[in-house]
C-alpha cells in the first residue's frame, strides 16, 4: 500500500458520499447510498405490528436486514438462499445495523409498529456495513416523516441520528474509510458508530495481524469523528431533497 | 376495471420502457429496465468454469436467478433466506427466465463457462418475470461483448435475441403488458417470450376464473407480437448505449 | 426418431389409457392412472378446515402435492426430503396441477374444506404432470362423490371437468403425447389442459431447441384437443366404476 | 379390546398377506405386500458404486428408506419434505429396515454396488414397519436374481431370508400381527425380525403402559416364531412367481 | 477380544459408576453420570406449560434430548446444527430416552407441565444411550422433589424408578456392560431399560453379524437384570446425596 | 443497581475465577473455566487436515465453535438444531472467539492441521463469550503442548496468550466483569480482548441505551487492562497444572 488513496484523498478523507432519497419508491422511505463505488440501497417499511411477544406494551420495534445482490461482488457471491440460511457474516452485520438504528429510535413515540430496514449491495468495495447503517439512518428518518405527513404520528419517533464509517491501520498508518484493496491488507480494522452529536453506539476494532495499541485505537476513534461529521452534513442534505412536500 | 388504463395508453400499448445499461459496475454486464413502476435490476455474471457433470466437453451453461427486494411490494415480502427456501412462485419465475435465455445462447461458442444472470426486482407492478427476461437478455449480450472485447471470444455465442410480454383478458377485452392492479383483476394471464425474429421460445397461459377459447389465445399472441417488436428495439438501443468502447 | 411410436399408434394417438378407481382405500378418493408404461397414484384428502387466512369467508381451499417414488425412474431418484427441499421441477409441477384443478371447483359450495389432492409417481415414462391433472381429477370427484354421499354437501362442488395432454414437435413433427424417449428429442414440448367442455384452463409450450411457428402451435392444440375428448370418456367411465354406491 | 379381532382370527393369526411381484416395472425388483389392510409398495435399486468412504473395498451396501404417503393414514399425514426432514418414527423406521435387510446380504459377493431399498406405505393399519421388513425382502432378492440373471453376479449375495412380525399384550392377552386399533390400545408392543432359519435379527419390546415381565416376553417370541414361519412361505411363494424367467 | 476386560472386571461386572448430582445448578434436576470413561450430562428443566396439542386436559409431558460434544469422542463430530438436522442415531436414541421415562412418570400427578431432560455426552466410550437413561432419571427425580420442596407439588409424580444397561456377545461370550472396543467387536448388542422392580420397560436386541439364539438372548436379559440392581443402588444413593434440604 | 455486587467485590473486581484443565479427556486439550456462576467446558481437537481452499499451502487453521446446554439458562433454551440453524447470537459469538484465538496462532508452525475450539456453555451467568476466550486459550494451549509432547511439532505454535473480560457502565459507574443482572441493566457493554504482552485484539463497545462517551470508554478499556491481567496469570497457572507429563 505505498501507492496514492483512490480519488487522491488523504489518510483523513472519505470517498465521495452521495444520496438518492426515494429510490424505491414503493418503500415507506428509502435511499441509495454512495461512498466511492460502494453502492447500497437502503429502504425502510413499516408495518401497523409487533413481534407477539411485545404485543400490548404500546412500543415498536425495528429489525434490519442485509444482504449482497450476487454481482456485487467481483467474484459472483451465491445467494445466502442457496445454502438455505444467512452465512455468519450476514448475520453479524445486520445485528450491528439493527442495534445502531434502535440506539436513536424512540420506541414509545413510534407506537405499536414494526420498522423494517433493508440494506442491499449493489457494489461492494469496501465499507459496506458502514454505507447500510449511514444510508439506512437517512430512509428511516425519511420513512418516520411519511408517517408524520401522513398524520399516523404526531412527532419524529427518533431521538438523533446516527451514522457509521471505518478507520484502520494499514502499513503503519491509520487511515480513514477503507476502500476494498485497503481493507484486505488492513493489519487493524474498525468501524465505528456515532450519532450526530459525537455520542459513541458501538466501536468495533479488529487486530487482524498485530495487536493494536491504545494509542492507535485514539487515533482510528478520531478519524471517525472527523469522517461522522461530514456524513452527517450529507445525511442532512439528503433528508431535505426526499422529504415529503 | 372500467377506467382509463395506465399512462393513458390502450388496450394495444406497453406502459414507457426504459433501460439504464451498466447499471450495476462489478457485473460483467448489467442493465436497469424500467417498465412503468416495474424495475429490475439484471446482470450477468461470467464464471471460467462449468458444472461438474458438463466438464469436459467444451460447452457452457447459463442459470438465471430470480428475487424480490423486501420493499418491492406494497406489503414487504420476507427474504426467501428467511424461511430457508425459496418459494413456489419464485422457482417458476426462475425456470422460465432461464429456458427463455439459454434459447438464444450458442454453448459451443461459449465454452466451457457459465453465465449467471441474476434479476432482482426493485419496485413489483406486474410483468416482473418478463421484464426479467427482456432485461436479462440485455445484460447477457453486454457480457457477451465484454467477453469478445477483453479477448476471450472471437464472436458473440448468443443465435438472436429474446424478449418477453403479459397479456390478458380484463373484463372480456384483451390487453397487452398488464400492470399490478390489471393483473389482479385478470380472467385470463399469458406470458409471451419471442425470438427478435418473432420465433416463440415459451407460451404460458393461465385461465384463472373462466376457460380461455382458441379465439381469446389468438388475440393475446397478436398483442405480444406486437409488444415484442418494440422491446427488441429499446434492447438494441440499450445495448448500443451500453457496449464497451 | 425415424422409428415406430409405442403400441404402433400413430401420430395423433394416445398410449393406452387406464384407471384403477378406490386404488387407496385410506383416501377420500383415489385412483391408479396408467397411461402406457407412465402410472400415477392420486389421492383427495378432505380436512375439515382452511388455511388461517381463509378462515370465515365460508369457501374451501384445494392444494395439490406432486411426488416422484425413488424407483420410479430409471435411474433411482432421491427422495426430496433428503436435500430438504422439493427441487423446481417437483413445485413447477405442483403448482400446474393445483391451478389446474382449482379452476373446476366451486369453492363456495365446497364450504370451508381443504381438498390435497396428492399425485405420486409409480412409474414416470413420460406425461406424469399431464397424468397428474387427469388423475387427480378422478380422485378429486370420487371425494366429492363421497362428501355427497355421507351428507357432508347437497351438491357436487364442481363446474366441470379437466384433464391433460402433452404434445410435441420430434423430427418436425406434431405428435401426440410423447412418451419419455419422444421427449427428450422434442424440438417443442406443449402441456395443455382443458375442461371438458373444451375450454383452455392452461397452455404452457416450450421451444426447447428451435423457436415454435404460430402454425406449429396450433397443429398442436388440435391435437391436444383430440387427446382430451379421449381422455375425458375414460374419466367418465372410471368415476361411473368407482362412484360410491 | 373385547370383542373380535378383524379377518375372525384368533391370538395367534396372522392377517391375510399376499404380494405382487413385479409392482414397479421400473425397479430392478419390486413387490406390493398387503396384509390386511396395510400396503407397502417395496423396491430394491442397485446403484453401480457405493458411497465414497467405501471404495476401493470390493464390498457393497445396502440402505433403506420408508415413507408413508400423505393418504395412507385416516387424517392425511404431512409429507417429510414439507418440514424440511424426516420426523423421528421415519428414522427409527428406516434404521431398522436397514439394518435388518444388511443381516442376510453377503456385501461382499455383492461387489462395489449400493442396494436402495425403498418401502413407501399406501396404506396403514398396523405393522408398517414389519410389512417393510417383509416385502423388502422380496424385492431385494428379486433384485439379486435380476443381477445373476444379467450376469452381473455369478451367485445370489444373499446368506438366508429376514421377515419381521409384530406381537402385543392388549387387555392382558398376547396377540400376533396387531392392526391399528390393537396397536392404539396395547400394553406391550413388539417387532420382531427372524431369519428364515430361525434366528434372532432384532427384538424391539417397548412397554407403554406398564412393564413387561420375562414370562410375557416369552409368549410374544413364540407367538412371533409363528407368524415368521408363515410368512416365509409366503416370500418363497412370491419370489418364485416374480422370478426373472 | 480375548484381552482382559476394562477395570479387570468378570463378564458380568459393570464399569465404576458414580454420579455427581446437582452439577447443573441452573438446572431444576441434575446429575453428572460416569459409567468407566463414559460421561453425561443430564439435566430436567421444567416448564409451566405443555404442549399445544395436550393443553387442558390438566396432564404433564416428559421429551428428552440427546446430544455428543463434538470432543466426546476420539475423532471430532461435526454438531448435528451444522447439518441442519440431528442424525438419524441422534433420533433413535432421543427416542428411546423419552419412552423409558415417560414409562415411570404419573403425568397426572405432574399437572400441565412439560419436563424437559437433556443429556449431553461429554465422554463417550460406548453405553451412552444408557446411561442417559440413568443418569437421566437421577436428574428427572431431582428435579421432582425440587418441584415438591417447593410447594409446586404434593407429591412425587413418579411410579417407580427406572435405569438401564447394555449387554451382548464378544466372540461368543454374553458380557454385561460393553466398552466402546467391546461394542465395536460385537456380534450381539443389546440395550435392556428396565423399572426398580425389575420389569421390563424396553428391550432391544441387535443381531450385528450372526443371529442370535432364544439361550442367548435369555443370556443378555440375565445379565442385564444383574446390573440394573446395581445400578439402582448407585441411583438411589445420588438422589440421597443430591435431594434439596 | 444500587445494592452490592456479587462476591461482594468493588467496581474494579473481577467474579472468582477457576479453571479445572483435562476436564474432558478425549479432547487434545482441554479445559473447565468457572468465573462466577458462569461455567464453560473448552475444548481443542486437532485434525491432521486443513479446509479445501487451503490444502498445499503448508499453513493451519482454527475455528471456533459455541453453544449453550439447553438447561445452562434459567430458562430452558432449545437447541439450535431445533431450529435447523445457529441463532444469530450464536453466529456472532464464535466468530468473536476464532478471530481472537487465531490472532496468536502461528499457522506456519502448525503445519496442515486445523484446530477446533469448543466452547460449550454449562452454565451461563453474563460473560460467555469472553470465558469462552479465556477458557478456549487454555484448551488450546494445552492441545499445543500435547502435539510437542507427541513429537507432531518442535515448538508450540503460539505467538502469545489471549483473554476477554468484559465491562460496562450501570447506573452511570464503569464496572469489571458484569454478571448476569448487571449485563442486562448496563447502559454500555463492552467486550475487550487483549494478549498477554497488553495488546488490544478486539475491542467490541455497544451503547444499549445512551451513547457513550470517550472517558467512559477510555475507563472500560483500563477496567478490562486489570482484569486481563489477572485472567492471565489464571491460566499460566492452569496450563502449568494441565500440561502433558
Amino acid at each position: 500500500m505505498t501507492g496514492e488513496r483512490s480519488y487522491g484523498r488523504t489518510a483523513e478523507g472519505l470517498r465521495p458520499v452521495s444520496f438518492e432519497p426515494g429510490f424505491v419508491r414503493s418503500a415507506t422511505g428509502s435511499a441509495l447510498i454512495a461512498i466511492g463505488e460502494t453502492r447500497v440501497i437502503c429502504t425502510a417499511s413499516v408495518e401497523e405490528s409487533v413481534p407477539r411477544w411485545m404485543t400490548g406494551r404500546g412500543t415498536g420495534w425495528l429489525t434490519a436486514e442485509y444482504g449482497m445482490l450476487p454481482a456485487s461482488t467481483g467474484q459472483r457471491k451465491a445467494r445466502d438462499v442457496t445454502k438455505g440460511r444467512a452465512d455468519g457474516r450476514t448475520v453479524e452485520i445486520q445485528r450491528l445495523i439493527g442495534r445502531s438504528l434502535r440506539g436513536v429510535v424512540d420506541f414509545s413515540a413510534l407506537g405499536e409498529r414494526t420498522v423494517y430496514v433493508d440494506c442491499d449491495v449493489l457494489q461492494a468495495d469496501g465499507g459496506t456495513r458502514c454505507a447500510s447503517i449511514t444510508g439506512g439512518f437517512v430512509a428511516l428518518q425519511l420513512a418516520c416523516e411519511r408517517l408524520v405527513a401522513d398524520g399516523l404520528l404526531e412527532r419524529l419517533p427518533l431521538t438523533g441520528s446516527v451514522a457509521a464509517v471505518s478507520a484502520g491501520i494499514v502499513d503503519g498508518v491509520p487511515l480513514l474509510d477503507l476502500d476494498y484493496p485497503e481493507d484486505s491488507t488492513a493489519e487493524v480494522d474498525a468501524n465505528v458508530v456515532m450519532t450526530g452529536e459525537g455520542g459513541l453506539v458501538e466501536v468495533q476494532a479488529t487486530a487482524e495481524r498485530t495487536p493494536l495499541s491504545r494509542a492507535h485505537l485514539d487515533d482510528l476513534l478520531a478519524l471517525a469523528e472527523r469522517g461522522i461529521a461530514e456524513l452527517r452534513a450529507a445525511q442532512e442534505a439528503a433528508v431535505a431533497a426526499g422529504r415529503p412536500a
